[in-house]
Order: structure tokens, then C-alpha cells, then sequence
């Protein structure tokens, strides 16, 4: 109902704007609607102030089964661009938060947060994109930008609790009422929450950057080691293997924890120096104290305390994975003689994920993927959870 | 059976010894026995090679109930030291290892590792301390004493695993097969796991410094706050009350966690500036990213990272207390936003143990304490668990 009322809303305010502007379909998708001085592609048969039409894929409910869904996104404000969706990618988060896994859920909900395509119109306002341009958007769509957090490249640490993510959360702006995911054929975001992917990485590519990239990077970068230290990483799925590349890629001898016996010869073509599959706890009392840094992405209840036993004393464990509930236990004993301090990263701000897109375009960094149809997507969810990801899956936004 | 069968045996070393070196009892406590150069109190009734009768109270199941028991230790050895025990103080780790919160034990078992008294004898080797020293023991009692942590002070962090606590672990040298503890009126102890306590300060107030000192103090040094530095101190018992005044000795703002309403006058009494009474969670949100550092000695589970919380972004929070099982539950969610680094510490080695001693007697830093007798220990305990102690029980081994 609140769909439809907004879709009323919007077809009165396409009305009235369209009257003071004479706006209609362009043929030019670079052509400026001099009026409202918002750019927008033809193909999208779009109006300026009028929601923007969205084919996506949804959960209707915390099965988490998601199916085609039509909805529809805000109008592109004076602020926002309009992103022309190529690829979005699986990341495990999609699948933890649309199960309700952290927390009720509000449904129809889109997930997806790993998104790139092409802008295909901007607001009067915006400076940072013209139509055309490559454009990614990853685990944040807004923010206060006011506080010192936002103006100083942490809108995810925004001190006014307004960091908007990118799906399933509260949005006043939304027709839905809840953010929306990328698992779509547009986005409406504000500018400064979309990022330029360069011409020297693929689209495809790209995508996993937004979320595996930055969230495995900027832990990484603020460990600060140096060339040669030992790094772990410790679970090899989508974050794990970006982990492993750009850690390879900062000089680090990586040592890789995983249980899947027959990810290794992927694992050591990735860059790890040695592979450790970790069918029992034993298997890591070899590595005790050898890390300098470690990182781990399981996104489930593990003994975590036995992989940070593998890092020096002193030294810091990251976990960037979240499992079901948000809690792992972690056992004192084990922490009391490793000494190890544990933290955990949330994503990344926006300079540095743009940051991770080009160092990873400039160093020819790139995801291990798999391209797949919508119509795959569930049961690319099912191989997520079981392991058997080879090692993201990216959706191919022109079949939705 | 064992205990009798290493009484004959000790018999029967001391009838072979004496025969050797005229060993009898000694009038004198400052008496030199040339013939071994074992150093001996004439009180103790002790010959060279025997086993040391010993008084104490003991758990005889996890009921944890401590009734007296008499029981042996063994002999002093070359490099060893006995203590005529004076004073034995009560550490909430006695109550959760006794009562197998840890763990199965072994029992009887006698706990306290938090005890001082007189040196009443000496090995031949010893040199670090004379017959009538003061002395004191906390957490262990040997280590292999070669490895580089040992050679280093770190001796709990003994690289071969041969940190011997001082009670409940294996020990093949002990009667009764297990290291026996401090509420008893004799202890026998390798001479570098004794320190020495000054004159400055009174037996009493120098037993809570064997534990509750060195495992607040070590951590304290550890993150290097600045004078003025905010430092929270959470749990404000036995530890607790100690982290706090040598927090303010070390030059922090100290602001203090607890759920005792009845504690606060205390509480400032020690310096700190500020009292939260944590009744609810909500009472942590003011302090929200406020603390450069941050202790917490609460020995039960609890919503550490709220707590956690209270520190600023990329700062550290030692648990030092242990829970049931050594577990705690770790909310990710809150530790991505909060960013704080989580570590805990183990006692400290006996190097920084006599360091906190003459750091408090020089300074004037006494714990506050109630003296009991023996037979009120059960009853302590049980304040200890309510929360009712004020805020060290210490136990005059006279009555033992």
C-alpha cells in the first residue's frame, strides 16, 4: 500500500514538475535537462522528481528465498546520481542480514552492496559524476556529512547514527520505507556515497571491490606491517581471498587458515606462501605466536581464540566476518597467554574505498569470480553457505 | 596413601641425613645448618629433607567449602625457601577454581596465591634471601626457569609450559601431587618465585599485591596512559579497588564502573573522579568513547563491549577478571562501531611482582582490607560472591 500511495505521490509531483519544466523522455542519454539541470539517459524513460521504476530481486519474508520484485527507488534528488546497474555481487552479509540472522528484517527487501554500472543521470548539484561516467556503490548510501567523522572519510562511523546502509535500513526517502539493495537494474544514491571505477578494471571485477576489497584493505592498511611479516588469514571465501591479494600486494608472506582442502592450489595461486587446512585445532598449534598480523572473515561461531593463539604476542587479530547474532565467544584462558589484541573493522570509509578500487585497477588486482543469471541467485546463496564459492559471485544486473 | 608413603620417606631421608650432618632442631632461627647450609626457623620443628608438616583449610570437593586440613610439602630443597606464613588474603580466582568454574580439580586442595610471611629457612644455593626476610608469593611458584620468557621475567609465559600456579597444577615434587596454596601456615617455594616485601609496608596490606597488585598493575604499565589520561576502571572489588589507586598514582583521571551503590563514597576515597553506577546499561552512554583506557576485572560474564564502548576509537580494554568456563560473549556489532582493541593479561612476571610491591610501599598505596580468622573464610567467600567485600579479606595465618 505505501508502494502504491508513493507511486501516486510521485506520478502528482512528475505532474506538477513537468509543467514548470516541460520535462519528458530525452533521446540523449548525455543531454542536460537545462530546467532542473538533471542529466539522465534515455533508455530509462525517466522524469525528473518522478520515482525511478526498479526490477530487482527480494526476500519477501526471512526464508530468505528472493525472488523478481518491482518496486521503486526515490526520484533523483539535486544531490543523488542515478546508477544504471551492470553487475552487483553475493556477499555472505546479504545472505546473514535477509535470514534475519542479525536482527528482524523489514521485507520486500533488496539486498546486495557490492554494485557497479553506469550513471545515468545526476542531480543539479552534483559535480562528482557526469552521465556516462563508471560508478560503484558499496555498504553505505548516506550519511550526515556534517560531523567530524563524515567530513573526515568515516561516514560509517557517522556521529549522528545516520549512516544509511545500503539495504534494510530505515529511509525516510525510500518508497519502500527501507534502504535497497543493489541486487537490481538502478540505484539512486547520493554522489559522495558513489565512487568512479576506472577504465582499467572491469565492471564485473570491480563489484566485490565494494564490500570484499574495502573491508579486508583497511583493516590491513591500519595493521601497517611491513614487507616480509607473516600475515594469516583465516577463512578463504570472497573477503578471504581479497585479503590474501592485497596483503600479497602490500609485501606481506601470507599464511592462509582454511578448511576447504580443495580451495589450496587456488589459495597458492593467489599469492599465499603456505596453505594450512584446518580439519582439526591441532593443525594451528605449528603457526602459534608466528603471525604478525591476522586477519579472519569466517562469517560463523568458531574457536576463534585458537587462531589468534597463531599471532605474536602483542600482536593484533581482525575479525571482519559476522556471524549469526553478532557474538562470538571468545575464551580468556586461550587470550591470557597469547596475549593477542583482538578487534574487529566495519567496512571502510568512502576516500578509502575509493582508494581500494584504484590500487587494486592500478596493481591488476582482481576478484576470483563467477558470473551468474538472477535466476541463479538463490542457489548461488546455497553455495555461499556451503562453502563451495569460487570466490564471489557477481550478478549480471541486465537479467533481473 | 601417597602422602603417607612420602612421610616415611622423608622419615627416612632425614634419619639418612641427620646421620650425616648432626641435623637436629635448631634453637636458633638465624642458626646456620653448616652441614647442608640449610638455613632453619627453630619454631618449625624442621630437619633438612623431611617433608614440612603444614596447617591450612582446604576445599575437599567443588563444593568449595574449605574446612582445616593438615597435610605435607616438601622438603626445602638447594634452591628453595620456606615461608612461616603471616598473612594469606582472598582472591575471587580461589572461589572460581576451587569450585571448578575452571575446570575439574584435584582435591583436598588448598587455594591462595596471595601470601606473606617470614623466611624461616633456606636451600643451600639461596642468596636472595635470608632466614627471618620478609617475603612474599602470588600466582606461581616455579617455571623451567631457561627459556627466554623465564630469562626474561615473563616466567607465566614459560615457553615450555612449566609455569607452576601456585595451586591445583600437577607438581611431582609436591606430597599430594598437586601445588598446594597460601591458606596454610607454611609454604615451601623456589627462592626466585618469592619476592621480597620492604618494611615499609605491613604484611597485611603487602598480601593483596601478590595478585590483585601485580594483575591490575602489569596491564596499567602496559598502556602507557598519559598524566591526566581518562582510565575506567569496571568491577571495583578486590582487583578493581587496586587498579583504581594505582591508576591515580600513575597520574590518570580515573572514573569507576560499578553496580554497588554502597561503594561510591569508597570509591572516591580512592581518588577516583568519577563513580558510575552501572544499574543499567544505559548508565555506559555518556561515557561513550570517552576512556583512553579502559580495565575490567569483572569475574562473571557480562556485556563486556558495552563497556567497551567507554573507549575511544582505537583504544584498549583488558579484561583481567575470569568468568565461569573462562568465556565471555563478544558483540561484534558493538566492536565494529566502538573499534576498540580487547585484550586481557595474565598476573605479571615476578620481576614487575616485587616492582608493584616496593611501588606501593614507597608510595603509600595499601589495599583495604578486613582481617578474619581461618574459620571465617567460608563465610568471606560468600561476601566475595555478594559482592559484600570491603574490599580485601585477608586471613591471619596464626589461626590456621
Amino acid at each position: 500500500m505505501k508502494t502504491d500511495n508513493n507511486l501516486n505521490k510521485s506520478r502528482r509531483n512528475f505532474l506538477q514538475k513537468s509543467a514548470l519544466t516541460g520535462a519528458v523522455m530525452l533521446s540523449n542519454p548525455y543531454e542536460i535537462f537545462s530546467g532542473e539541470r538533471l542529466s539522465m539517459g534515455s533508455l530509462l524513460n525517466l522524469q525528473a522528481g518522478q520515482n525511478v521504476k526498479t526490477r530487482g530481486y527480494a526476500a519477501k519474508d526471512e526464508s530468505g528465498k528472493l525472488s523478481p520484485w518491482e518496486f521503486e527507488r526515490r526520484p533523483v534528488g539535486d544531490d543523488d546520481v542515478l546508477i544504471d546497474v551492470k553487475y552487483a555481487s553475493i556477499c555472505h552479509s546479504d545472505i546473514h542480514q535477509l535470514k534475519g540472522h542479525w536482527g528482524e528484517q523489514q521485507y520486500p527487501q533488496v539486498p546486495g552492496h557490492e554494485i557497479v554500472g553506469v550513471v545515468a543521470a545526476v542531480g543539479k548539484n552534483v559535480t562528482k559524476f557526469k552521465v556516462g561516467d563508471r560508478a560503484g556503490v558499496g555498504c553505505m548510501v548516506d550519511s550526515c556529512m556534517e560531523c567530524d567523522h563524515c567530513k573526515h572519510g568515516e561516514e560509517h562511523y557517522c556521529e549522528n547514527g545516520e549512516t544509511l546502509f545500503t539495504y534494510g535500513y530505515p529511509d525516510k526517502n525510500s518508497p519502500t520505507g527501507i534502504s535497497q539493495g543493489g541486487y537490481s537494474d538502478k540505484i539512486v544514491v547520493r554522489d559522495h556515497f558513489a565512487v568512479h571505477i576506472p577504465e582499467n578494471i572491469s565492471f564485473q571485477e570491480a563489484a566485490p571491490l565494494l564490500c570484499a576489497g574495502i573491508t579486508t584493505y583497511s583493516p590491513l592498511i591500519r595493521a601497517d606491517f611491513n614487507i616480509g611479516d607473516k600475515v594469516g588469514v583465516a577463512g578463504i571465501g570472497g573477503l578471504g581471498h581479497m585479503a590474501i591479494k592485497l596483503a600479497v600486494a602490500k609485501g606481506a608472506e601470507v599464511y592462509a587458515f582454511t578448511t576447504s582442502p580443495d580451495k589450496v592450489d587456488d589459495i597458492k595461486a593467489f599469492g599465499a606462501k603456505e596453505v594450512i587446512v584446518v580439519d582439526s585445532l591441532e593443525k594451528l598449534q605449528p603457526y602459534r605466536g608466528k603471525m604478525d598480523y591476522m586477519i579472519s572473515t569466517i562469517p560463523y561461531a568458531y574457536e576463534m581464540s585458537s587462531y589468534a593463539d597463531c599471532v605474536k604476542p602483542y600482536g593484533f587479530f581482525t575479525q571482519v566476518g559476522v556471524p549469526v547474532g553478532g557474538e562470538y565467544t571468545i575464551n580468556n584462558f586461550n587470550m591470557m597467554f597469547n596475549r593477542v589484541n583482538y578487534n574487529t573493522s566495519l567496512i571502510g570509509g568512502i576516500p578509502e574505498t575509493q582508494e581500494v578500487i584504484y590500487f587494486c585497477a592500478d596493481n591488476g588486482i582482481k576478484p576470483q569470480i563467477e558470473i551468474i543469471k538472477a535466476e541463479q541467485v538463490n542457489h548461488a546463496w546455497e553455495k555461499v553457505v556451503s562453502k563451495d564459492a569460487r570466490y564471489r559471485f557477481v550478478i549480471d544486473a541486465s537479467t533481473f
